[in-house]
């Protein structure tokens, strides 16, 4: 091990990296270490290289996990600015520490980087070797809250990992730390030791008082401003909530506040440090931006129509991002190529993780000719009385260089002009599509985007290289630092790794014979093929079904799909699948190999990119499994040990959130909350029962190891536990469902007593928290109220049985068990969770394509959204209908003048006088009959109404001058209003009354 | 300076070290890093190199100070076991990292080292390049409280310094840290600001608050069983004590009492260590001791007289050991042989700093032969009544292989028995020395000894090689693991290092031929003809009277002395003479050049070790002292921006002792005191004001940064900044004799002001400490009382105005003002001090050879040790003499009696009655007329006296009958005892009368 961190200070050292030491307080992560936080930091050039011990008491495993250390040793390297080429350096150094790429499966995945506590964050991916993650590698757009300029790469390797790997050992104390000497010979006796501390024995009390202390000494010293020390006791607040954090004694509040210390403080730091660096006249120097590039050559000219191409060649795209940015390409081209005259053939987009690739085909070679019209004088100025020109008539014609034959005449107004007519000629091909292709490369933007060390560009990842042609011929597209060429780059490990494209008609082909399957829709195919005949040969198959959202995530991860077997050991079956199947597609992106019932067997396909040794891949991917599977069978091994009566005695110790107690409390009240539902609903004996049962136990599966460390599995991990605790299956489903929907638009409860746990639980939650202040703002919404809003509201929606539950009800109720706990809720507060989550409601309707009137008709009785769209459901459905029609001219007359009729006084005696007068209470007191909100009875109820109405406002006067028929009519009115407004909001409706 | 790191790096990475990491807390040292402060315990072995950024509060200069930094970059090794030539190692990596050898002065200068709050200590060096003290070597003694077996070797270079030296830099900020990038470009902001954190800007009460947090954190974690976090918790203290001493909120008691608490942690922790490593079964292994050396051949037979050699070859050993361990060999030879009955010449011993080379000359081959005579039966048993043998008789001739004729008899007390006289050969001179010479190796201690990798040997460095040869020829001497041969060492940095001796008495002459000066008294001359030589070419000379110290310790440094003149600038003039020839001498050994009247000039003169590139070391050597000078001034600019009242008023914050407050409390005290002294002496007007105003400022220059960074200095410095703020002479000579004697046999005042300062300074710290329970135990007087004592008695005895003074009289001033301050201080305190002061002067006297008796006869007046003094000398003028022999038998023989007359009732009316009687009385008057303690008016009133004792004892009987004749006779040996006692204790001395 000590020759790699030799090898890479090597390595680095000549390619211009200054070889700083690890810093003298424990630090997370080399990141932290000021060599990075501190001087990522303004226009000052930045090359360095170091070994960093990264302090993790979360991950603390007494030395036991094969890979999970409380001390990890990090290489962290700097490149500040950007070199142009990072990725391919970091290659190149693998290979120095020994690693054959040409066997290895090496990845760039995904993985964005964000320390809430030092301000910071960037985008990147995690590096896998074998499915291992060795290496984090981010460019680092922001620090301290400054925004960078230029901004770093930071590459972020994990020794141990890539130790084990190249060392072909499973656990980290069999590293071969020095000649003779394992890692754990040396280090195993601290990693106990220090994990006994982190996650057993550290004093709370003590390391609260620390973080206090440091966090005042920091701000004093920031005061002073002096950034330096004041960063180390930055970094020595952090380390103690680290701490904190490890023994389980930070709340979701105290987090929150010490992150906002850290954060606030480490701003200030960074300002302090930009300020003093440009006070000591930036000892360093200043980074120079890149100068614009300079076109390869001519613009091209072609005879006939051609095929253009475009390939955008970037770093590793997010899978998510790719589609998005194809279409975006593709309209951008043809919006520009719309606006020109040029004529062509399809506009198409292609992907790979590398690169975006437009062609268009039959592009003509010029644009048509067009005519264009100048106008000069006024005839009667141009012409003298002769008809002979004029001194200015002449001058117009010298000046466009034409002669008296030429001149035309318009009238424009109410004068006549002289005219010139000139034939303009078509823009070539070339031109256009210079233009045309370069504004589409400009404009390229993803949902989040980046910087790297070009001046003007920002992408979702680095655009590295353009190539554009014209048939066999390259467009001089230029953009910024980059010019297009004809060199495209294929796989990085390939002998050859840039390759010319003869022409844009056959770079697929070439792509294709350098094993860069282009065609997206192959890859997939190579994939599930793959996948389907590997499973085979491991006596199963591979549910394609489940495992959709995967292949497709693959597919974008890939330029050459390589699927390969691999096994893991059956004793890590006595683990839940839902776990080891939660762990492969979720962490490991593997297929996952089922039998016939679909019922998991031990295998697994992973996909490797581009050729490798099959053998090689494989036993890494086994052995990164096995770590993680070891992880979850510990994890599991140790819950089971107690029961859901044990860890849920143990909610007590979780904070939920200072001022609204313990996880505890809050499973109390979503017990409490569910039962009073359950009741209002008239649930069933045994849903009540379930409920019951369900609630006595809520949430004990938060404090399980497992769902501490894979806190996605929550709900789905108490239903395992439950039932082996021998819990029955209805109270499992209950507690597995109350977690649903997890995400915004994620699967609902089917159970009643889930769905009842559900929106107690979320209720409970969006009441609570903006009790307490939290309350949603435009981007941000930490707590997840809103989100708590949406579920509660979706989960009313979709079980009928809850269907007549009304928010406010149920808001209200959570706000009594709140304030009998000693919670401070307002009527104010209750209103505002209501209208928050009528709102989410109505957003739920209008993104589900309903009209906006019918949704506005029917928000009177959005907090019980089953009601509401049972109503829209008729309201739709009757859309157009005659007696509907009908019904909504009636009473939108009828209601009409309602507002003006406010101060009536209808305290006098009602007088009702005359036939249409008793015509309409008749016709009233009938809309007043059916029972609950139901659009068709309401109709059949309002039979005759407007023929009635009709006849009321033609034949009497509301406003009588009698104070008894006055207060008659009005009456009648108003209750014709409130028997019609049970159900919609009419007046959103349009109709012909209007 | 990475490539220096990077090149350190792989040095010892090929040489069998693990790389280690620089540990994530903030370390003074690597020392203090786990990888060596715990792995350095127990058998297992290990072998270790690291860089640590060390951090020094203390250190801070803001980055000014070209070589000082508040972190500097420390490259540890730790080589366990020793692996027999680390020196030779490490004097390699120097070449490996750049440094020409041939051309630089590189020695090992003797420094041991001790951490009290790591309870810990080793012997070893510090390495001087060109005088730049650039790396600490040390043999590990005891760490965490535990005696190290085996022992590790430390090598920790100071980066800094070596790369400025490599680099021919001048300041650090200069070095090229990495291609095109300085160390101040880097590092400059964060010394500036770091040293503002520690010299300026740390929260006192936050550090004081965080120490007490962690101990009480590493004191859990000890109780735990956790040494591996309780020891960062140390580690976390020791920083934050370091801060607060940086601050100078630190007083001797925190100091104490804060040095304990880490020693007892650190105690602890290195046991549990220990038992860790046990429990889990020695990871690393176990260290074999090395196995005894086996001979190198067959003892030599010389045939005539030889000379016989004994090299023992050592690591630079200290120069104050060398002469004392030279004696010891010698004398332990000499012993050796004078047991034997080898005929041989003189024994004498040479040495060198790395060698002690002992000749025996001309000894014989042979011991010559002697007789044994062998007792056998009685005569009685061994012969019949006929004369035959008997069978006892044939037995014993048959078990000594003898004949009957040579029986032979021998009377022992009442019986006659028969005896064998038989020859024994004697042994061969190879035989005798071999042995001889082996037992004085194997003897061999120093005044601090220490342990290598030999399993049996200790001294003060380790001895490397022995030479033993008897002639030509190599005696088989064999001591533990080394074996004599005839293989000596020269110079490391010779090109043939090693040699053979042929014969013992080419030795010395091939020495000389390799540049090695074994004659210590050559060494010496050419260290004196060099420096003079070159101090005449500076326009000087040397004053060898002033430097004779430095000379004899340099002498002891060198092998090959080449004296080097260096220059240092002008502008460095104007610090005090002092301070620059402090530094000089004390630091660097050199030898200041004056001028005829003894004015500095600026050069000196180092001594360099054997051949060197002139210019390279002086440039060297120039540059440190540049760096040393930078310092002083620095402080003493400083210092003069301050009047002497202005320090003095810092005294205040300066704590001397918890509980006897501050300094300003103590120097208000010896004010206080020292002017009651001066009344009670009865001190000229002049003496009186001079000790007034001195005391008024007393110990001001304590607090000048010149004296808190060269503590040598206190006192120095009051002078020189007393007479730049126009103090009298006699006051800044005052407040720099009151610091005299600075060590047991300093120098001391020479006027009655500075004396009187300096017995008030030193009774008031005797007085206190014991009153505060700082009792000095048999080796242990950390608070120096027996030095504080030792040097009021010296005072008092060399400043005839203070002869009178008594100590019990100051003592008890001295308890008073201690208690007017609120410090209790008990009469049995008070006797303690004085007994204490009392036995210090005793001690005195016998080490200045007085006689036991004589010693003992005046301890009476020991309180006023000049009074003493002068009857001592009286005493030891008149021994011998009749006159006063006669008093003493007269004055013995007379209070003899008085022990058995204690009972004696005196209180009956006194009957004189005889003339004896009365001759006594009138004698015994004579005796009480002398006023003071003069022997010489006391024998002189003795005249007379024995005769009148001598008939007084033969005609009276002292206990008669008669009481009032009883009384009378009594009371009048009582005022004899009581007159002549005055004087003497005469019971002491040896006179014909006992």
């Amino acid at each position: 091990m000590q020759d790699a961190i030799l090898a890479l200070q090597g390595y680095w050292s000549a390619r211009g990296c200054m070889i700083a030491q690890p810093f003298n307080t424990e630090v997370g992560a080399g990141t932290a270490n000021p060599a990075t936080a501190l001087r990522v930091l303004g226009p000052e050039p930045w090359a360095v290289g170091y070994v960093e011990p990264s302090v993790r008491p979360d991950d603390s495993r007494y030395g036991e996990n094969p890979n999970r250390l409380q001390t990890h040793t990090q290489f962290q390297v700097i490149l500040k600015p950007d070199p142009g080429n990072p990725q391919e350096l970091y290659l190149d150094s693998l290979r120095h520490i020994g690693i054959d790429l040409d066997a290895h499966d090496v990845r760039f995945v995904e993985d964005n980087w964000a320390s809430p506590a030092l301000g910071a964050w960037g985008l990147g991916w995690e590096v896998w070797l074998d499915g291992m993650e060795i290496t984090q590698f981010t460019y680092f757009q922001q620090a301290g809250g400054v925004t960078l300029d230029p901004v770093s790469v930071e590459i972020t390797y994990g020794l141990e990992r890539i130790l084990m790997a190249v060392q072909g050992v499973t656990h980290f104390t069999d590293i071969e730390y020095a000649p003779g000497i394992t890692y754990g010979e040396v280090f195993a006796q601290s990693e106990y030791e220090m994990s006994r501390y982190y996650l057993d024995d550290a004093d709370l009390d003590t390391n609260r008082a620390l973080f206090d202390r440091f966090a005042a000494e920091a701000r004093r010293l920031v005061d002073l401003g002096l950034p330096v020390p004041a960063y180390t006791y930055v970094l020595k607040c952090s380390h103690t909530f680290n701490v904190l954090d490890a023994r389980g004694a930070i709340s979701t509040t105290d987090r929150a506040a010490s992150f906002r210390t850290m954060r606030d403080l480490t701003r200030e730091v960074a300002h302090l440090w930009l300020r003093r660096r440009e006070e000591l006249g930036l000892p360093l120097g200043r980074v120079e931006p890149l100068p614009p590039a300079t076109a390869a050559g001519p613009v091209p000219v072609t005879s006939g129509p051609a095929t253009a191409l475009l390939e955008i060649g970037t770093e590793e795209l997010p899978p998510a991002e790719v589609a998005a940015a194809a279409e975006q390409l593709r309209e951008s081209v043809t919006a520009g190529l719309d606006a020109s005259l040029l004529g062509h053939g399809e506009v198409r987009v292609a992907t790979t993780p590398r690169r975006l690739v437009l062609t268009v085909a039959d592009v003509q070679p010029v644009e048509p000719g067009t005519t264009k019209v100048d106008r000069g004088p006024r005839a009667s100025l141009a012409y003298d009385a002769d008809g002979a020109l004029t001194k200015a008539g002449a001058g117009f014609l010298r000046s466009r260089g034409a002669e008296e034959s030429q001149l035309g005449r318009v009238t424009e107004g109410e004068h006549e002009y002289v005219t010139i007519t000139r034939t303009v000629e078509g823009r070539s091909a070339g031109e256009v599509l210079t233009g045309v292709l370069g504004d589409a490369v400009r404009s390229l933007r993803s949902s989040r985007n980046m910087r790297w060390n070009d001046p003007e560009l920002t992408f979702s990842r680095p655009i590295r290289w353009l190539v554009a042609l014209l048939g066999t011929e390259v467009l001089p597209v230029i953009v910024s630092s980059l010019a297009a060429g004809r060199t495209t780059r294929v796989l990085r490990t390939a002998a050859q790794a840039e390759v010319d494209v003869r022409s844009a008609d056959e770079h697929a082909t070439l792509l294709l014979e350098h094993d860069v399957v282009l065609d997206r829709q192959s890859r997939r195919q190579q994939i599930v093929d793959g996948a389907h005949r590997l499973a085979t040969t491991a006596g199963g198959r591979v549910d394609l079904d489940a495992v959709a959202a995967t292949v497709e995530e693959v597919t974008d991860l890939v330029e050459k799909p390589t699927p390969v077997l691999g096994r893991f050991e059956d004793r890590y079956m006595q683990v839940p699948s839902v776990v080891l199947v939660t762990v492969m597609r979720k962490h490991q992106r593997y297929l996952p190999v089922v039998d016939d019932d679909g019922a998991l067997l031990p295998s697994f396909v992973a996909v490797a990119n581009g050729s490798c040794d099959e053998d090689t891949v494989r036993a890494g991917n086994e052995a990164v499994l096995r770590a993680r599977f070891e992880d979850a069978a510990f994890f599991y091994e140790a819950d089971r040990q107690e029961t859901p009566q044990d860890l849920y005695a143990r909610l007590d110790r979780l904070t939920f959130e200072t001022r609204l107690g313990s996880v505890a409390d809050r499973s109390r009240r979503i017990a409490t909350l569910a039962t009073t539902f359950a009741e209002r609903a008239e649930a069933d004996p045994d849903v009540r029962a379930t409920v019951q049962r369900a609630g006595a136990i809520a949430k004990f599966d938060l404090t399980s190891q497992m769902v501490v460390e894979l806190s996605s599995l929550a709900g789905v991990m108490a239903e395992v536990y439950a039932l082996e605790a021998g819990e029955p299956a209805e109270v499992a489903t209950a507690l597995r469902e109350m977690e649903m929907p997890r995400q915004g638009a994620g699967d609902l409860p089917t159970s009643t007593a889930g769905a009842l746990l559900s929106v107690a639980d979320r209720l409970d939650l969006l009441t609570g928290m903006l009790a307490v202040g939290n309350v949603p703002t435009g981007q941000s919404d930490p707590f997840g109220v809103r989100r708590a809003a949406t579920g509660a509201v979706r989960v009313l929606r979709s079980v009928p049985e809850l269907g007549s539950l009304d928010l406010l009800d149920g808001v209200t109720a959570a706000a009594d068990l709140l304030r009998a706990q000693g919670v401070e809720v307002s009527e104010e507060t209750v209103g505002l969770a209501v209208s928050i989550a009528v709102r989410r409601y109505e957003q739920q309707l209008l993104e589900d394509g309903h009209a906006v009137d019918d949704v506005r008709a029917v928000l009177p009785l959005a907090t019980r959204p089953g009601v509401a769209d049972a109503v829209l459901a008729e309201l739709e459905q009757m859309s157009g209908r005659p007696d509907f029609e009908d019904t909504v001219f009636a009473v939108q007359r009828a209601t009409r003048i309602l507002p003006s009729t406010a101060d009536v006084d209808v305290s006098a005696p009602s007088v009702l006088d005359g036939d249409a007068d008793r015509a309409l209470e008749a016709a009233v007191t009938r809309l007043e009959s059916p029972a609950g909100p139901s659009l068709a009875a309401l109709v059949a109820a309002a039979d005759g109404l407007r023929p009635v109405v009709d006849t009321f406002f033609e034949e009497v006067r509301v406003m009588d001058d009698d104070a008894g028929v006055r207060a008659a009519r009005v009456l009648l009115l108003r209750r014709l209003d409130a028997a019609t407004s049970r159900v919609l909001d009419w007046s959103q409706l349009s109709s012909s009354a209007t």
